[in-house]
């Protein structure tokens, strides 16, 4: 059994609490609060259950910027201490202590169950048992588990804020662009889920299609008059430059 | 029975073809050719086969800018005349005759198959037996069919381009980021799912996360550094603008 203490209580705690008590071979000990960490209560109550000695590990799930002050708390412990951020490096954990990363890439909602066997989980740890027991945790909950550096987990995140914020975003601007002229955004759907089904059997650099790529100046000229927001306008030119300049069409 | 003349021997073409073979109700009578329609010999091929007396309709699955001079050919028919575009207006084929256009709209790849019985189809006509005539002839094919005027049909097609064809430029800037770091772009794919999957439950506008919306300077910051290409620093800028514009976030 590996026993983990989980700091913090937001989203990606819940999903952990929820993954690990379904298995057969994770053991959540604790949950310790720490969703506030300026509030001295809060700290007061994480010094009291630090204490804690069952757990193998503490999994630090709390907001990227609360990472180093709410890690502090644990610069003594003999245990394993890991944080679950994609774009925090293992060393703002506190030095001389064994330390690591335990990073689910995937976007969480509240409201929405996610199917975590699918969610890819890159862990790195200083030393080689624990990257072992990193693993293992992994494998518990997750088909897919990879070691990967901090500096290489910085690239993913860059890469995640492309292919899921700004590709939200692109859903945004449709969803607006329809409501506007009153047609349905249902309508785009299947083409939504089509152009994301197509990344299985075609590298994105292949499956790419539109005026852009054709370098059709009539369609493009026509769309950016259709657009009213200013910003979008930007947007529209922007991304047409850089899907031109993918191929090597003249500007 | 419904019985089709196609006109061009593309993407679209081919999978219509395939898609009404495989009906009861519809039948292809002739698929006609006029791959360039600059060269001579093609338009005479044309010429000659549109006295085909059998098709109820004929089917111009041209490319956009040929659209116009293609259905030329056909300003003296009495049969039904559709394109199947979805940037071009139907008053661009011939004056005097009956009009009308059939848009399926999702995103045809030569060497994918594609769930046709998912595909909106959207119809336009300028009479109501037409309009039913193309109704009939969608729902052939497809679940969906939904009567769009072109001044619709122009806006679906402008917010197809962000879903579609930028979205994919997303995934694409993606992979290089993952390339150029050495690590493999498998692991962002549950997350380009997750991103795509999320819109049947949660509109764009709730489901935006990420540090644009968190206002989290430090991380777009350290963002904007990691990136090496000037366009697609670029592209990171103007879209960090458009999302904190979006949810009123001073600038």
């Amino acid at each position: 059994m590996i026993k983990v203490a989980i700091v913090g209580t937001g989203t990606v705690s819940k999903h952990l609490q929820q993954e690990f008590a379904a298995t057969q071979v994770v053991e959540v000990t604790a949950v310790l609060q720490s969703r506030d960490e300026t509030r001295s209560d809060s700290l007061k109550e994480l010094e009291a259950n630090k204490q804690d000695k069952r757990a193998d590990m503490y999994i630090i799930a709390v907001s990227d910027d609360a990472i180093a002050k709410v890690s502090e708390q644990f610069s003594n412990t003999e245990k394993l201490v890991v944080h679950t951020s994609g774009s925090v490096a293992m060393h703002v954990l506190p030095t001389g202590i064994r330390r690591g990363v335990f990073y689910p890439l995937q976007t969480f909602s509240k409201d929405r169950a996610v199917d975590f066997q699918a969610v890819p989980i890159c862990v790195e740890a200083e030393n080689k048992e624990d990257l072992v027991l990193l693993k293992r945790l992994g494998a518990a909950v997750s088909q897919t588990v990879y070691e990967i550096s901090s500096e290489q987990r910085k690239s993913l995140h860059l890469g995640a804020v492309f292919v899921n914020n700004f590709t939200n975003h692109m859903y945004q601007i449709g969803h607006g662009i329809c409501e506007q002229n009153d047609v349905p955004f249902d309508i785009l759907k299947p083409l939504i889920k089509e152009t994301s089904a197509k990344i299985d059997s075609l590298e994105p650099l292949k499956a790419q299609t539109g005026p852009a790529k054709r370098g059709d100046e009539k369609t493009i000229e026509n769309q950016l008059g259709q657009l009213t927001n200013v910003t979008h306008k930007e947007v529209y030119r922007i991304l047409t430059k850089s899907i031109k300049e993918t191929y090597g069409k003249e500007l």
